[in-house]
């Protein structure tokens, strides 16, 4: 009994996660996104958001664009960590029509996670138009995507010009990606016209 | 002389042309969503772009939605001018590869015109996301091209589901759009990939 009033009584450096915060942060980040657009996005407001204050803010990120730019790395690290547990479950190596597949079913928004990820890389494609960094990462990103895409494409040997299929397939996803979103498609529709694309770039899927 | 001075003396009414006050709003409104995004859409803001009272604006427009309403209006005009225009040069009826390439290339950002439109298409599709009746808009316009290309893909015969078809080359455009937007493709290589697609869903083009 001692003991433990004595161990309550002490007190103990705070063990402060700083990862934990950062990502609370983040989400907090996507909230403000969610209800008012990138534009809503400022320090001040993602500190009232995440319902700390703005010095603690300041504390993880100098800037807005700071912000932007862990916000993006969460986004990548999202998609790559179910991307890769996806990679994991097919054979190795990973047939290239499923590679692609399961790495283009992460940015089609399915789910609440994937639509609130979409959402908000529309959002990095307006803001990228616009200021530096963000869209210097975006175009980056894109072109890793494009040769990884134009490699299994080649890879599979069932078009003429595999970088155009590449390119094709990436803007199916993308403009699907955008339909979902405003409510033109529902999932069904749009899982169906990006495994007849797949069908088309990769010859049809050999099944499991 | 002494009629010159009396013209001038009398205040004669002026002639205020109202679509043209609306226009002037309307490119406002789009100078307000080009550098702040469709989130810095107010009456004020725009009053201000266009160096109007906020007054005249509400004279105008009752409320922010109105406003979006005229400037979704606006878009869909100049587009279903430049068809129409596009239109008018093809054989009667236009060839339906033809017919449905003039739509897509006009949503393409292949210019500074078609660029802002682009980019307030997107911007639409974020809004329409969150508030109803841009979106019932948004949904509506896509039903239609939908309707549109599904007919003109049946009427070439070359494919055997032109619905799907139809989803998939709308979707390639849109994606295009965007990846044109974030600045991951050049005209060329769009305008490239659109005409793949249209050979795909349509057969090649017969040329000229």
């Amino acid at each position: 009994m001692a003991k433990g009033r004595l161990r309550h009584a002490v007190p103990v450096p705070k063990q402060v996660d700083h990862e934990q915060r950062r990502r609370q942060i983040a989400d907090a980040l996507w909230r403000v996104v969610g209800s008012g657009g990138f534009d809503a996005v400022s320090l001040r407001r993602v500190a009232a958001a995440a319902g700390i204050s703005m010095g603690l803010v300041q504390h993880y990120f100098g800037s807005r664009e700071q912000m932007l730019g862990f916000a993006m790395d969460e986004v990548e690290e999202r998609v790559g960590r179910r991307w890769a547990a996806e990679l994991a479950r097919l054979p190795d190596p990973p047939p290239p029509r499923a590679a692609v597949r399961a790495f283009l079913v992460q940015v089609l928004p399915l789910d609440a996670t994937r639509r609130d990820e979409a959402f908000s890389l529309f959002a990095f494609v307006a803001e990228g138009v616009r200021a530096g960094p963000i869209g210097d990462r975006m175009r980056t990103g894109m072109a890793q995507l494009h040769e990884f895409v134009t490699a299994q494409v080649g890879a599979a040997g069932a078009v003429p010009d595999p970088g155009l299929a590449a390119t094709t397939l990436i803007a199916v996803a993308d403009g699907l990606a955008a339909h979902l979103l405003g409510g033109y498609l529902d999932a069904g529709q749009a899982v169906r016209v990006l495994d007849a694309q797949l069908d088309l770039v990769f010859g049809p899927d050999p099944g499991p």
